[in-house]
This record gives structure tokens, sequence and C-alpha cells, in this order.
């Protein structure tokens, strides 16, 4: 891998971090949890995703205990998220709109991920979408909601579907920064289109 | 261990991800989940407790990721349970008797995988258990539910105790398809005569 | 490190898994659970946060897998609460104080284990306020409710204060029994503190 493509996927993993940090002190202050209760979901919302990941790869360090500047860049989002409360709280625009860059980033570095490990197809695609949802699921678990993933904003399906064209670029050779950020602005894009126009699988149950 | 045993045993992990599949996918559909979220809980009830199991045991692949058969599996299972779901969906009995059969195959292979172990016994008894009753677990907390397992039917007693039947047969000298499927059998017809006939542990709380 | 300290650190770890299997049985009989369900909540509650700890470290057995003497202590604990829940439950002081006492212990123990392994100083702090907290989120997200941990006393900013002292006191050279039991102490009374006094971060939202 060149050194552009190492920066690259280094500055999204952060920028993931930042981004699902955001969205967790967010649902967290809309519960009017203390300031450390915000700390606290920002941090389990933002390394949840990865974490599952690295305990499921036997012999892979566990990405934010090995490294501290995670730890460093949650408490950092936390801050300032508290910091201009009065702007975003309540803005559930702004939830979503963090939410997606967060699912977008790690789906991206969680596929790049499962690719080192000569694992099958459909497991790094796999990865992926579970790097890039389950922080999201933690979060909602943590504050006792249905896991927004299953409601019909059709959330985790992006998630597929963007990791596998990016899986898809890098199979036929496509390389550079490029591949990565063309597949993050898919499924931003994707899932914005989704929520804007609220767009929905087919309702599958008759009507009574 | 010999072929035969080798392909029960492969068949029998086969089937159980079918019925937890299934189990799971009912579930998200008695909620009107979309399809893929369908999907997902039919997934994660269907890996939940071997995905935890081979998290615990240092060294272990996670039995679904190194090997695509389980995810194409459960992909086929949900698309069954869509497809007869006007037959099957709301059917209670059809959901408990599908969790019934997942929970007393994974028993048996998570005995069989903590023997492999030399561990103690009483740890052996616990990854059959977790084996056979976490997928449940995570099924019921994705749905934002109390775990069925603490509910009044005895559900995790019956693991251990087939379990241990297991482990037990295996001890004394015993081997041969004929010990899984005996004990795989006590499972699912204690768990039946207990849910038939309500039966319940003696209430411990006095009445007020 | 000398026999007395890891005497020393045996107890905690004994004394911790009793007080958390107290805390987690208490906390099912208030639910009303069977006899069953109060052992599997007490079994969760205790060994949640080191079974956490344990697979988050690669290469490190999960404690209670590979030495049977937790499984033992949980059944005891279990049953003595069973045996004296006229005197204990729906006393939600007894439940505090257990969950406290757990607390304390467990951060010690999880704060001492990651010094073990070479990690970033927030790390070592991290793995002890994981393995002090996350067995009380498991109890109350498997009764299905918002874990305790984002209610306002203050639980695992307690542990972290707790675990940072102990942390400082082995970085200086400090060395011997009493440092763990003054970092124990510490914690156990400044939540009692907290507790009584009603303590609370201050209120960040401003009223409507």
């Amino acid at each position: 891998m060149n050194i552009e493509v190492q920066n690259i996927l280094d500055f999204i993993a952060v920028a993931g971090v930042i981004s699902f940090a955001i969205s967790g002190a967010l649902t967290a202050m809309d519960r009017k949890f203390d300031i450390f209760g915000v700390f606290i979901i920002a941090f389990a919302t933002s390394v949840g995703g990865g974490t599952f990941r690295d305990i499921m790869i036997p012999h892979r360090d566990v990405f934010w205990l090995v490294d501290p500047i995670y730890a460093y860049v949650i408490m950092a989002g936390t801050v300032l998220t508290l910091i201009f409360r009065k702007r975003l709280c309540h803005l559930k625009k702004t939830l979503s709109l963090f939410d997606t860059i967060g699912l977008a980033l790690y789906t991206i570095i969680g596929v790049q991920i499962g690719m080192q490990y000569d694992l099958p197809s459909v497991s790094i695609i796999a990865i992926g979408t579970i790097t890039g949802s389950f922080g999201g699921v933690v979060r909602d678990i943590l504050v006792n909601e249905v896991p927004l993933i299953f409601k019909k904003e059709i959330y985790a399906t992006i998630s597929i579907f963007g990791g596998s064209i990016y899986y898809g670029l890098i199979i036929f050779g496509f390389q550079g920064a490029w591949t990565e950020l063309v597949s993050i602005a898919i499924i931003i894009i994707l899932r914005l289109v989704v929520v804007k126009y609220e767009l929905s699988f087919p309702n599958i149950y008759p009507e009574h």
C-alpha cells in the first residue's frame, strides 16, 4: 500500500471516530444524560463497531486500546458537542448526518481491514457492515431503544451496498485514494437520498 | 473422531443455523421489520451464540467468518421464511419449535467444541449453554424485549441439563452418532413437554 | 510481585465476584425471575466486566472459563441471596452497596491486569472502568432497563477516578497490599458519599 492511501485511511478512521462520537453525544444529550453519561455513550458509539470487528479476528489488537489517539479524539468530539449543544441538540437531522458519515467511513475501513485476513468475500462485506453499523446498535441498546438500524431507513443495506462497491473496485484492480473517497461518497449520498425522500423497502405485511 | 460423527456434527451445525435463522426471521416479522431488518435479526440470532463462544476461546476463528456456507444458509432460511410467511407468521408455536430445535443442536455443538480445549467441566457445560441460548438473547435484546430465556419456560436449564447428559455420555466412553442424536432428542422433548404442560420452577416469591 | 500482593489480588477477585453475583441476584429477584433466571443474571453480572476485558486482550484466557472456582462462588452467592431473600429483597440500599463493592474491587483488578500488557495509560484506566462497570451494564440490559451507570450517581466517573489513583500510586513506585486496599476504600467511600448526599454533576440542560 502506498503512503498516500495509508494517510487517507488514517484520516478516514479518525474522521469516523469523531462523527460517531458526535452522534452518540447528541443521542445522550437528547435523553438528558449527565456530562459523564454523554461521554460514555459517545465512546461506546464511536468504538463499538471497530471493537466488535477486532475481537472477532484472532490475534488482532483492539484499535483504541493500543493507540490512545482515539480516546483523545472522542473526548474532544464530546466536549465540542457539549459546547455547541444549544445549536445542535434536538436536531434530529444533525444526528442523522453524523451517523451517516460515520457509517460510510467505518464501512470502508472495515472492508479494508477484512481484506487483510484472507476471508471469504461475504465475510469481508459483513465485517465492513458490522464495523459501520454496530456502534449505532450499541448506542441504541444502551439508551434502551429498538436500534435505528431496524427502522425503515435502509441503514445497513446501504452499508452492504457501499462496502460491496468498494470491495469490487479493489478486486478489479483499482487503487489510489479516490477508490475510498468515491465509495464513501456513494454511501453518504445514497443514505441522504433515502432519508430525504423517505424511501423504504416495499411493505411485506398485508394490511388488516 | 471418525468420519460418520464429523458428518453428523456438520449436519447438526447447519440445521441449527437454519432453525435459529427461521426463529429470528419470525420474531422480526412479528415486529413488522422490513425485509432487510428480518435478515439482520435472522443472522444475529443464528450466529450470536457461536460467535460469543468463538471470541471467548483464544486463537479460535469465528465459525461463520471463515466458512461462507453459514451466511448462505441464513440467507436461504430468511427467504424461505419470507415466502411462507402467510402460513408461519404470528404463529408463536412455530417460533417456539424452531427456537427449541436450535437450542438443542447448538448446545450439543457447543459442548463438543468446549471439550476440544481442555477446560473444566463446568466451563464446557457453560459453553454449550451459551452457544445454545445466546443467539436467542441477542434476538430479544435487538427487538428490545426482556429475553425469552428469563421467562418461565425453563429454557437455559434444559440446555444445561441436556449438555450435561451429552458430556456425561462422552466422559463415560460412549461414542458414535447416536450419542449426539439422543442428547438432542432429550433437549427437544423436555422443552416441548415443559411448554405443553406449562411447567415452571416453584414460585419463590411469597404472595402479598 | 510478592506473594502477599498476589494473595490480596486473588482475594479481591473472588470478593468482587460474590458482590456482583449478589447484586445481580437481587435485581433479578426484584423482577420476580424464577430461580434459574436469578442464577443467570447473577452469573452475567458477575463475569460480564472481566469477560469483556479478557476478550479484548488478544491471547488472554477468559478468567472464569479456565478456573472453575468462579462458577462455584457465583452459585454459592446466588444460593445465599435466595436463602436470605426475605431480609434482602426489595432493599435498594443493599443492592447499591454490593454493586459499589463489586465496582471498587473489579476496577482495581482491571487496572492491575491492564498494566501487565504494555498499553497506553488511558487504555489501562479504560480497562479498569470496563472491568468494574460492564457487569452492571449487562445486568441492566438483560432486564431491559437503561443501565444504572447512566443515571445520576456518577458511577463510572468514580471508577475512572479510583482507577487513576491506583495507577498513579503504582507508577510512583508505591507497592504492597495497602495500595490496593486504599484505592478500593476511596472508591467505596466516594460512591457512598455520592449516594447518601445525592450528589450529581451540574445540570447542563437549560430549563424550558
